[in-house]
C-alpha cells in the first residue's frame, strides 16, 4: 500500500470496520472507502473513524481503489467479487475475508475481467458481536489470516494481499483452499456446532445456576444464525466429518465413564489440557 | 456470623482462599483460620491476606471455629467433614463447596457427633486456574451459592450457611441435593465434558489457527484433570444422561446439515442464540 493509494472496504462491519481503522491508524496516508447499502451504517462508520470516505455506489466506491476488500457474507462473495470487478481499475486487487475459501476460490478462478486478480483471505479474528460499532484498530495485531492463493494466481497480486494484512499487524499464513477449509472446520466450525447445541439444550432452571464455565463454553452460540447457516452451508463435507469424530471421541469418553475407565477419560481431560494450555489465556 | 466469631477454611485454594479474602474485606471482626497439609501454600495464603492465621493441624484449627468450610477435592469432602466433626465445638456448623451434592450429604446425613451440623454448599464459581494466587475477595459477588439441606437439617445450620454466603456477596439459592446434581451436570459438568473432549480432538497445525473462538469454547478444559475426574465420578449417571441428550442433539443437527435442512439448523442456532443472549456478556 503505497502512500496515496486506495482501499475499497465493501461491508463495513466488524470486520471491515476493524480493518479501516487499523489502515487509518498505521497507514495514514492510504484513503479508505467504506461501500455499502446502508446509509445509516456507514454514516456511523465514518463517525466512528473506520474509514475517510463513504459511499453507496460499489461503481464510485471502487474505481481508484488498488486494494478492494469485501466483507460481506461469505455465501454472498462470489457473486459481490464478480460484481465489484467489473468496476474496477486495470490492476486491481480484490481480497474477502469470507471464512470458507474452497468455494469461493473456485468460483472467483476464472471469468474475472482481465487484469483483475482475486486472492482469497481469512483473517482468523472475530467475535461473537458484529457491527462497525464493536470495530476495533487493533483486532488484526499478532492474529493470524490465512491467504489462499491457487496456482493461477498472480504473485504480485498474492505479495499485495500478504502485505496487506501483514501492515496491519497480522501473521500470515497461505494454505491451500481444501487444507484451509479442514483446518477450520476443525478450529471454527466444529466449536461453533459444539457450542450452539450445548447451549439450546438448557432451561431457565439451569441457566441460573450457570457460572463462567457455561458463559466461555457457548460465548460464539450468540453469533449471527443466519451467517453460520452461510458458512455450514459452504464447509458442509468438511463439518460434517468433523462432527463425526467429534461424535466417536464424546462416545468414547462416555463409555470410558460408564465404565469407571478413568485412564481413558483421564487421556482426554490431559490431551485437552495440553492444547488449551499452549494457547495461553 | 457475629463479630468475634471464627471462620476455618480447610483448603485453601482458589475458592477457599477467595471466601477467606471475601470474608476479611466484608466482616473484618470475624476470624479466618486457613488449614491446610501444605505449609508452603498456607504461607502464601496468609502473605495474599486470604486468612488471619494458618495451621497444619485440624485439631486446632477447627477447635474455636464456628463455621468450618471445606473446600477439599470432591472426593474427598465426605471423609474430611467426618475427620473435622470431631475435633469441632458442640454448635458448629460445616460446609463445603463441593461440586456435587448427593453423594456428600447422603454421606453426612447421619453419623457425624451431636451439636456438630453439616450443610451442603456449592457457590457457582470458579476458574480453570487454581491455586491461592488466583483468589479474589470478588469471587462470590452477585454470583450464585447452592445450598442443600435435607429434612433433618437443622434450621439453625441452614441460616447460618446460607447468611455466611449472602455476606460475602452471594446470591443463595435452595435445592435438594438430587436437584443441584441434576442441574449442574448440564450447566458444568456436560460443557466440561464437550469442552475438553473438543479441546483433545485438535493437532499443532489446526492450533495455529486457533482464535478468540476456540479460546472461549475449550477455556475451561484447562482446568485440573484429577479434579474433574472426581466431580464426573461422584455424578456420574446424571452426566452420562446429560452426554446421551446432548449426542442425540448434535446428531439432529448434523443430519440436519447433511439433508441441509436449514430450518432445524436455525433453530438449534437460534435457541442456542436466545439462551446465551439471556446471561450477557
Amino acid at each position: 500500500m503505497k502512500p496515496g493509494s486506495t482501499v475499497a472496504i465493501v461491508g463495513v462491519g466488524l470486520i471491515g470496520g476493524s480493518a479501516g481503522m487499523a489502515v487509518r491508524e498505521r497507514l495514514p496516508k492510504v484513503r479508505v472507502i467504506g461501500i455499502g447499502r446502508n446509509r445509516n451504517r456507514l454514516n456511523k462508520a465514518l463517525k466512528l473513524g473506520a474509514v475517510d470516505q463513504i459511499t453507496t455506489s460499489w461503481e464510485q466506491g471502487v474505481a481508484d481503489a488498488d486494494l478492494v476488500i469485501v466483507c460481506t457474507p461469505v455465501g454472498q462473495i462470489v457473486n459481490h467479487v464478480r460484481k465489484l470487478a467489473e468496476f474496477c481499475k486495470p490492476g486491481a486487487v480484490i481480497t474477502d475475508a469470507g471464512s470458507t475459501k474452497q468455494t469461493i476460490v473456485r468460483g472467483l478462478s476464472k471469468g474475472l475481467p482481465s487484469g483483475i486478480s482475486f486472492v482469497g483471505s481469512h483473517p482468523m479474528a472475530g467475535s461473537d458481536k458484529s457491527g462497525v460499532q464493536f470495530a476495533d484498530a487493533s483486532l488484526y495485531e499478532d492474529r493470524t489470516v490465512v491467504v489462499t492463493p491457487i496456482a493461477a494466481t498472480s504473485d504480485s497480486a498474492r505479495k499485495i494481499v500478504k502485505r496487506f494484512w501483514k501492515r496491519i499487524g497480522a501473521k500470515v499464513i497461505e494454505l491451500k483452499p481444501a487444507e484451509h477449509d479442514r483446518a477450520v472446520a476443525m478450529i471454527s466450525h466444529l466449536p461453533h456446532v459444539v457450542s450452539s447445541v450445548l447451549s439450546s439444550g438448557v432451561n431457565d432452571d439451569q441457566l441460573k445456576l450457570a457460572s463462567t464455565g457455561w458463559k466461555d463454553t457457548t460465548r460464539i452460540a450468540a453469533a449471527d444464525p443466519d451467517l453460520w447457516l452461510q458458512i455450514f452451508a459452504e464447509n458442509k463435507n468438511d463439518v460434517l466429518r468433523c462432527i463425526d469424530s467429534y461424535m466417536k471421541k464424546l462416545d468414547k469418553f462416555r463409555q470410558a465413564l460408564e465404565t469407571d475407565n478413568q485412564r481413558i477419560m483421564l487421556r482426554y481431560l490431559e490431551t485437552g489440557k495440553q492444547n488449551r494450555d499452549a494457547l495461553g489465556s
